[in-house]
């Protein structure tokens, strides 16, 4: 019964917090990680380099380039804050690809409809201006400005039975795209990241991340073009908040005790094999995986799909970029 | 204006109706036509089969197998007739295709989500029993009698820009199954096979054909294994009715007025383009395409989802044939 | 069979059309009916009274007051337009009813959420800023500038197993709001009216109206406090369609004819009776009411819920009224 | 920012749940609380009978009878399970209540249809048998053994701005029924609980209870006729995983430790403070409410709606009793 949770480590997918963690381990920056900062008056842009091989092994990330914008006035209904981290990511977005003028995208909606905290890639699908059959068809329709775009929400394994990778290497064999941006709802640690943190990487998609479990991995070695990934955290893995809470408290105790005390040694004797028994005896009776989320999920998910959608149909067709990014919704 | 309804013309994607409107004109059967009836209890199986080049051409159907189910008694929610209609089509189904025990099988809904009359496919698709991942990583949780199934919904050209038999092709290079079902609501002529028909045909599915104006057929030409389209019309047409209507009317006033009556020369001879005239002042001001639907249309393409999904599970599964079969919904 | 064609006339729920076809028939302007129009650049308003119980009795329309606001535009997606109309919509609301600072106000969805053309009403109950709680109970949270608005989306008497009039009576008596909003999905005849027409009533709802078959009239008679009526056709019966169709029909043969012509005084005489027959022949075998609707209803019911809770929100909310509409959806 | 934290206890809405944290502490029976269990083969009915003022306060659940199936299977699908255990909750629901022939019955779904884990209610409601408004306009149409069934899912306070015992109040007072039954999703203690366990109390529903936080309570003093809550566990509220981990660890640590040794005191004393500090470090940075759901919480609620309908349906109606309950589900 223990395996389970033995096996299971912290999780997190964003670069952002796994730099945290080792920092808060080591206390200073960490070889081949880069980072630079940027705030703003609303929110915070973090752009993540890593850059060595031994970087990425200690960070659990592939190497490459993660910017991640952080807006804690999501979670609350403002459309004037909305619009405003719309542009920054349309921004942050660009600054990550090369387009040109006549440069076709793929955008894949990663995730499953049916479950709410792994909806928000088909969410976005769904809002996104779709032109690449209109260029082919009636070009004239549409007038300059717009590149031609395909998208597809191809579900989970569980729904399909194939692997997504496989999904996607066929359409893009077929359809030849120049770029994939993919969106996927993701995993954090840290409950003040969810729903208010955006990650753009152009790395692709890890094999195992995201909130379901899919397994091979979406990226140019894959896929063969250029990968950008965009993930926002839906869900905190009940493992990860008990193993947080269980570690402060160990840690909270010896430190009251002092490192003199007997006390300090007998807690940290004890205490890994026993926080594993806890979290195993309160987590395991439900015998499935655990997701912590706020109760209005649905909304912010709803909120955040309509913000992701209107910045990449800025981003992708330059005729939307210069009015505001939401109006094309739809 | 009037040029949209000019070429419009009757349409309908069952074989059933493209018979009896030839028949309706000839009064006699088509060359090239053969038919097979069977009745029970409460509903009625027709097999009609094309078997001439010559036929398929008047017909404007495909030369294949075209099975038709005729069940008035669906649009009442009733669970023992949708059980007992749900074993008739599996076995109507298995008479069509070639299974071996390891043949493997990719069902694809066709159709919008987020339309409801051409929600039907994925629908059907959300309520399949999906095995392939299962029987490739972990055979031993299935047992034996199951087959390997995939599916995909993968939405329609204005949705994803691409071809939807592209899509197709891809997945099929990649994972390479040995028989493709897709399924897609259909356009009737007749009200009265609204909801309450369901047409399996050999043939694939016509470019064109569907609720949706999808283009690249789905067939065994294109996709390169056989293909069983599975069908059930969700809508007539507006034009469809109004034609319907215009042309009855017309009739009835010239058998009423008899052949010599100078009535009958003058309704004739004015009667093609003033029903043009008229269908195109009442209908075309709407400006785009309307459709005639049951107002209950929600819960009849729900009940009728899981009916097909059992169908095609027990087909498809030897396991859940043996059993009922909508036990394994989802 | 015949019976129910021969019952069923043809029915619209705007006051607008009502006229129309009235003035039709006696090309004149009704008397106790006064009408005055307002152009736009990009849409019209038009306002009906119904001052005498003549008129009301002619126009099948109760005494009161009916503002249409028609937006030829609103089918195609356009934020702006949409925007302008809501803002417009706003004043035509504000002028019909008397609103103190402190009045409250009740708003309530008819119709059911699981069908999709009459979804309208509980479409806009979702995106409404409803406040009676926080007024009543953190005041301070909310700022100056809001009313008191509470909101119910009941169902249908088919969903409940009561009439929808009864449940707001019950509400009303316990809740005394001064004002009672009620929208619905309404039937027009003319199909260039659906999804671009808005009607203001200051009249209730009339039993029988609407989409679906409610009977309770929902008017200050009932009700005891004022009653708005907002609606948007989102059907036309497929029975009026039909009566259009031979209607028209019939005249252009006897106009082509000329009143002198034989074929005049045939088809005349025959006309009525044939009408009747032919459409029962095609529209009776579905056994069950039929709706004529766009394809993409879905997505023009989600814009117009949209639009009409900014407009109410702002109207019912000065503090939003000073900003633009959209701004406070959820 | 603590002060949250510290004011929230561990929360359960299960009577069951309450028995087991008192029992945990006292090792004994409490005195005033009955308790009578039932074991089948793939569950339990667990059967408390609250009848003191003391055990009412001891407890925090008013007195009454409370009924519990507890089914560890209802977690996969299972059809026959699901069949089997409808059966049993109409007997357990028959038992608690007195209905004549003619008794006429309002079930109320609390919850908001836009939240996942508190829909339960509204989904019930939605495949319920309704039939007030046909024995009062059409009874020939059902025949004999049906009840007069009335149905609404008002929605929450959030959304309608009006207390949902108001609502109730005024719809018995306008249509007098002899029973009110509400079904709500509840929060459990336990995550094993969580999907598998139903309870049946005749005690309504309390004030503050339930996944949404509603506060007038339903019962029989407050709406006038018998009232029977029927709830679902969906969630654990994550507060309550945090106090529970952190207590399982400190007990572990000072079992360990023994009695005798200094760790115990030291731990014993600091324990508390540094748990609700901990507790605050981890949970507060969200700022809002954090539950723990399954990942698949769509499909498990989707369910567990359709066996409670199912079992209120046999339950009200004789004519279905007879014959399997999920049959007339629409």
């Amino acid at each position: 019964m223990h395996a389970d949770l033995t096996q299971q480590s912290i999780r997190t997918d964003l670069a952002i917090e796994a730099r945290e963690m080792l920092i808060g381990e080591v206390e200073r920056e960490i070889p081949g990680v880069a980072v630079q900062s940027e705030d703003f008056t609303d929110f915070q842009v973090t752009r993540v380099q890593i850059t060595t091989p031994e970087a990425e092994k200690r960070m659990g990330k592939k190497q490459g380039q993660y910017t991640t914008l952080e807006v804690p006035g999501l979670r609350q209904k403002n459309t004037e804050l909305q619009e405003m981290v719309a542009r920054q990511f349309t921004k942050e977005l660009l600054s990550m690809v090369q387009l040109a003028e006549d440069s076709s995208v793929l955008v894949i909606g990663l995730g499953n409809w049916n479950v709410t905290p792994d909806a928000l890639g088909p969410r976005v699908v769904k809002d996104l201006l779709v032109t690449r059959h209109i260029l082919k068809l009636q070009p004239e329709t549409l007038g300059e400005g717009f590149r031609a775009v395909s998208a597809l929400a191809p579900g989970v394994l569980g729904i399909t039975g194939v692997e997504t990778g496989e999904i996607i290497q066929g359409l893009v064999e077929k359809t030849k795209p120049d770029l994939l941006i993919a969106i996927d709802a993701l995993a954090a640690r840290n409950l003040s990241r969810l729903h208010t943190t955006i990650q753009i990487a152009d790395t692709g998609i890890t094999p195992g991340s995201g909130v379901g479990n899919r397994r091979l991995a979406i990226s140019e070695e894959t896929i063969g073009i250029p990968v950008i990934a965009v993930g926002v955290p839906t869900v905190v893995d009940a493992v990860t908040i008990a193993d947080d809470l269980t570690s402060h408290l160990l840690a909270a105790i010896m430190e009251q005790a002092g490192p003199q005390s007997p006390v300090f040694k007998v807690v940290q004797s004890i205490a890994e094999s026993d926080k594993r028994t806890v979290m195993a005896e309160i987590l395991n009776p439900y015998g499935g995986r655990l997701m912590v989320t706020p109760k209005e999920i649905d909304t912010l998910i709803e909120d955040m799909a309509r913000l992701l959608a209107g910045g990449i149909n800025a981003a992708l067709h330059p005729a939307i970029g210069r009015e505001e990014s939401t109006k094309y919704l739809h």
